[in-house]
């Protein structure tokens, strides 16, 4: 007998539960380590993840990537009409912006297309869906990523050049980012509705609450949206699929300054009514906030961090610091998720919108602690929401100070996602998500959880491990 | 050896944990059981407890009392000026409500005295401190607790007959509760303060305030009171020391009313200004609330239940459900808080104000779960706040359906303290507080979590129990 087995010996196991037990059944101890290969035993991958774990030149440009993030300091400075403040629009009569990575129409998922076909009625290019259909068609409307133009849209995302759009300024670079205005729910053109109701309301948004808006605007000076976020986050929000708090304290700053500005007293009353019937109204503000945070990150050579996760209701689609404007994609992972009555996972369109802008910046998903009321509308209980806040502590360069979570006794918010830590652990940035149907127009008919796929992560680490050269310097 | 010694025994020790400790070093196993002897060893209340927690009339009493109050259904109907709605001060125009069980005015804190002076000169029956003081002193001015009035007010509590009052109706039973306005933080009267910039802000708050919310009120129609405290625990609230996503919500409904009524822009501008600037709007209406509930339970001879506990700065007071309006009365015990910077304990007044009420009707300190940011507040950690309302389980009738604490997966909040319990099981009922400095006009200088003090409750019962014959009838 050799001496090792003299001792009675206690086994680890990593790996396939079966030696576990095994072991145990033969009598002896054994603890079974829950570990699984780096990128799900993509080779390629796990070389790439590897070879940048240690790399000081991918860690100094995390910490920089990371410290503008975390500096940045959004705030509400106007709200214009798109054409205004997007530059290619003032250029481009008609450009169209939609949510995700980049797509060809005939790509495009039903909601989507309703939601630019309305788009092409409104802005009076079109007086038909299918004469929007043959004007995008024969090429004389243009499609965009929001995010190509510092924008981001919530489900189908789409921004044309006469809607107006939240101006949100980071304070400490300088860089501004453009979000639309919620529209509510029902039957609304992000979900795809473009019927004359939607386009009525749509007017009613540029012409009256937009102008009502920017005069309680004029009144408040800019409205700090980091205080406001971390505020309602201690109010069992996370900003994405609950913005209930954070709309109610929005509309006490809009409505005291509304009553002193020189807007009429109708249009006052209406916009007041148009915010406080839909709790989701703080919900574009969050994103732009989001979008300008992580804008002051990018463009990092050499980093890991993610700046971007998004869906065009056919693709998922990541970007990081260090590879650019590149989008990495993979088809989008279903929703796990409560439906609505009369709907099912069948009805359901492929997940879809800017919204994980949110999740990218350490809110909605990853700050579900601050919100255990939300299981309420995706499922789980209260110790899930905890749950998922913690775990994506393992796959995030840090935690975000500004925003804390008040059931995990204040912790900071896990933020930063790096692509390396998701590759290597496994671990999916897990997204709180509404849930649209699949044909154009019936609107939203669920909400739940659902995760990044690991495929965009896998893709671009292996793009960042090319741009590094030899010597360690970047490509 | 006897038969027991043969077998390992694993010992229960009942008591002083001193005796476990020598099992264990004895080699033994012992589980010593966190116990203490009802009544904290008082005989007498410990029969009494015994007698009362098998008798069928208190179990009969209190289901009856706990469906009143579990039925009621509390909503704003009006607001209105004290005189006209309060009988008492129709019938006597120079009354005086104050906070807590009675007291006479030679025994009255600092604060309260300060408040009384105040409310003198805001009536214009006295023009300076000195005079208000002898009308007092030569019974010019009469003084009764608000619990006498169906009313109720925090700190000092005080009630005078020009003083606008939340006009609250329990819709199921149709009694209504009263409860004045919240004057903000700083210099105010319930701290004791009377300056002139006190005594011009009650000015305000009858001319303008009231008058403008009353307008709203006539576009609202009445508000329910029960969903929208629902609501705020949803959203971190417990509606006692809490209360910035309750102010939010009524905000949001008395905005957009606001601009559909008849008042004129800058008395609208003003009150929503006043109220946009006090998170601690709604404490004043959560409190009407809670004694619109709790009235309708009350008067249920043979009833352990709690249906007040309310504290004049100086002694705690409590009242049963089946004693009538009988006060059992100790001395307040300390409140375990978080000082303001420059404050300390010995600045500190004693235990004040009617807003226990919260904690009586399950929210406040039994609510801490659904306000995990509230440890900021008062102290302590997000555990402690579950672990607050976890306990008061143990103290309780039953829960309350319509108040549900998300961090604890919506399990509903524990509600009708049943003082059999709380002697039995030496559990005090936790009550988060305001802490005022001890001289009047000071104000605020701290908030922390205290509880209802043992003496209270072992007279309580013992009376109780001689309002019951011995054939079981009700005396």
């Amino acid at each position: 007998m050799k001496p090792l087995f003299k001792d009675s010996l206690t086994v680890v196991n990593v790996g396939l539960a079966g030696f576990a037990r095994d072991v145990v059944a033969a009598g002896g101890e054994c603890v079974a380590l829950d570990w699984q290969p780096p990128a799900q035993g993509d080779r390629a991958a796990g070389r790439a993840v590897a070879t940048l774990l240690a790399h000081p030149a991918v860690e100094q440009a995390n910490a920089r990537a990371f410290d503008r993030f975390v500096a940045a300091q959004p705030a509400l400075v106007d709200i214009a009409a798109a054409r205004d403040v997007i530059d290619a629009m003032g250029r481009n009569r008609r450009l169209i912006l939609h949510a995700g990575p980049p797509i060809a129409w005939e790509r495009m998922c039903g909601p989507m297309r309703g939601a630019v076909q309305g788009a092409a009625i409104l802005e009076g290019w079109a007086d038909s869906t299918a004469a929007a259909t043959q004007l995008v068609e024969i090429g004389a409307i243009d499609l965009a990523p929001c995010h190509d133009h510092a924008a981001v849209g919530p489900m189908a995302g789409i921004i044309s050049p006469s809607m107006p759009v939240f101006v949100v300024e980071n304070k400490a670079a300088g860089n501004r980012a453009f979000c639309n205005m919620n529209e509510g729910l029902g039957k609304v053109l992000r979900f795809g509705a473009n019927g004359t109701d939607v386009i009525d309301r749509l007017r009613f948004m540029a012409r009256t609450l937009a102008p009502t808006l920017r005069a309680a605007l004029a009144r408040t000076g800019s409205i700090e949206l980091k205080p406001l976020i971390a505020q309602a986050l201690n109010m069992g929000d996370e900003v994405h699929n609950r913005n209930a708090a954070a709309t109610a304290l929005l509309f006490k700053r809009l409505a005291t300054a509304l009553m002193g500005s020189d807007a009429s007293r109708d249009a006052a009353s209406a916009t007041l009514e148009f915010i406080a019937a839909n709790d989701h109204f703080f919900l574009n503000l969050s994103m732009a906030a989001c979008k300008a945070m992580l804008d002051a990150s990018a463009h990092q050579p050499g980093s890991s961090l993610v700046v971007a996760m998004a869906r065009n209701g056919v693709n998922f689609g990541v970007r990081l610091a260090g590879t650019g404007n590149t989008w990495f994609e993979a088809p989008a992972n279903p929703v796990d998720g409560l439906y609505f009555p009369g709907y099912s996972v069948k009805d359901a369109a492929a997940d879809l919108g800017d919204s994980a802008i949110t999740e990218t910046a350490g809110l909605g998903g990853f700050a579900m602690a601050a919100a255990p009321a939300i299981v309420r509308f995706v499922g789980g209980t209260s110790n899930d929401a905890m749950h998922h806040s913690l775990r994506m502590r393992a796959i995030t360069h840090g935690v975000n100070p500004a925003f804390t979570l008040p059931s995990l006794d204040f912790a900071a918010a896990a933020a930063g996602i790096d692509a390396r830590k998701v590759v290597d652990r496994g671990i999916l940035p897990v997204i709180n998500s509404g849930i649209a149907h699949r044909e154009a127009g019936v609107g939203q008919i669920g909400a739940g959880v659902t995760s990044a796929p690991l495929a965009c992560f896998t893709a671009a680490i292996q793009a960042l491990e090319r741009s590094i050269n030899g010597d360690g310097s970047i490509r």
